[in-house]
């Protein structure tokens, strides 16, 4: 991966420095997902910098926003019972649960304890009605990586350069009309991201 | 108006008979509206008889669906906060209110005090993810009556005389579709109407 955009880790968020935690987080997922991560850690650092946002929490959100894609639907679902999450989330399996469960595990096992970063990796799929730039940087950044490719995506990426709200609203709209055009159950945070940065109010 | 489909009321429902319920209702709106009401009755009954809902109910509850449609937005407004009715209805200004101040508005002024004709009215433009068969009936027939005329209509009008549901489901989708495109605010009532009636579950 590309070097120039490697962050030195100040150890206030993570035990130890980065390429531990990059080594915890590539054991629990397919290369083709972990090289995803990498390129998403790259464009949120660089949309971190642009947004002033702080470039470690963005690369240890990017790193880790995954980190429970790949788990048994049994496990998520037992913590969602367990943890008394909202129950509503049961039909939406993985897509939906990994962002929320993921916060869950990276806290336990990666011991990341930092709201923010937390946050950020529990809404990167939904988005939400009030975000964070941190949390607009991981939103976006995973749908524009450069590995990305489906129609729009040069927009969205032009736009997660020059208007980062923008980008969140692009992103909310496009993934909602694909979900709905797929016949797909749209959970209703979804619709609250769309209703906030992209519907005309 | 097609006078085969006219329907003798029994007088359960309303204080008079239909014609007495129809010149209380165009007084209340524009000659084009009316229009559009007659056409909803005409389909509304027609759906009723096909798949075995009251015909008079049918027929009180698409003359009646759009009563509040064209009173302002402040009288609206005020019986939405005056009612105690959900306060989350405010930003969405007519389209929204006038099925919901409707059924109100229809209770109040026209003397109709059936729970299922005044549900039928309250749901007509969102859907629920619970409709009754009458509410099913009136939701379709207003999308579908005769002088709709917009991209997917035949496709609509042929599943409500073939498969309510189905219909109730092509409705939810399409009219988010179109609300999605037009970046205008959606209802949250309308997202769990096409989770329910539309989405692959």
């Amino acid at each position: 991966m590309n070097n120039k955009n490697q962050v030195i880790y100040s150890g206030n968020y993570t035990f130890g420095n980065r390429e531990m935690l990059m080594e915890k987080i590539q054991m629990r997922m397919s290369e083709k997902r972990f090289l995803h991560v990498l390129r998403v850690e790259e464009m949120a650092v660089t949309l971190a910098k642009k947004y002033d946002v702080s470039v470690e929490k963005a690369s240890i959100a990017a790193l880790a926003h995954d980190y429970a894609k790949e788990r048994p639907d049994k496990e998520m679902a037992d913590i969602i019972l367990a943890q008394d999450f909202d129950k509503e989330l049961l039909p939406y399996g993985n897509p939906i649960w990994h962002g929320i469960v993921g916060a869950y595990l990276v806290e336990k096992e990666l011991g990341i304890h930092d709201l923010e970063i937390l946050q950020a990796i529990r809404l990167h799929t939904t988005g939400a009605k009030n975000m964070t730039p941190l949390d607009k940087v991981i939103y976006v950044a995973d749908y524009v990586e450069t590995g990305r490719d489906f129609p729009g995506v040069e927009t969205a990426r032009s736009l997660a350069l020059t208007d980062l709200d923008q980008a969140v609203g692009y992103e909310a709209k496009h993934t909602l009309l694909h979900l709905i055009e797929s016949n797909a159950k749209v959970f209703p945070k979804s619709l609250e991201t769309y209703n906030q940065w992209a519907a005309n109010n």
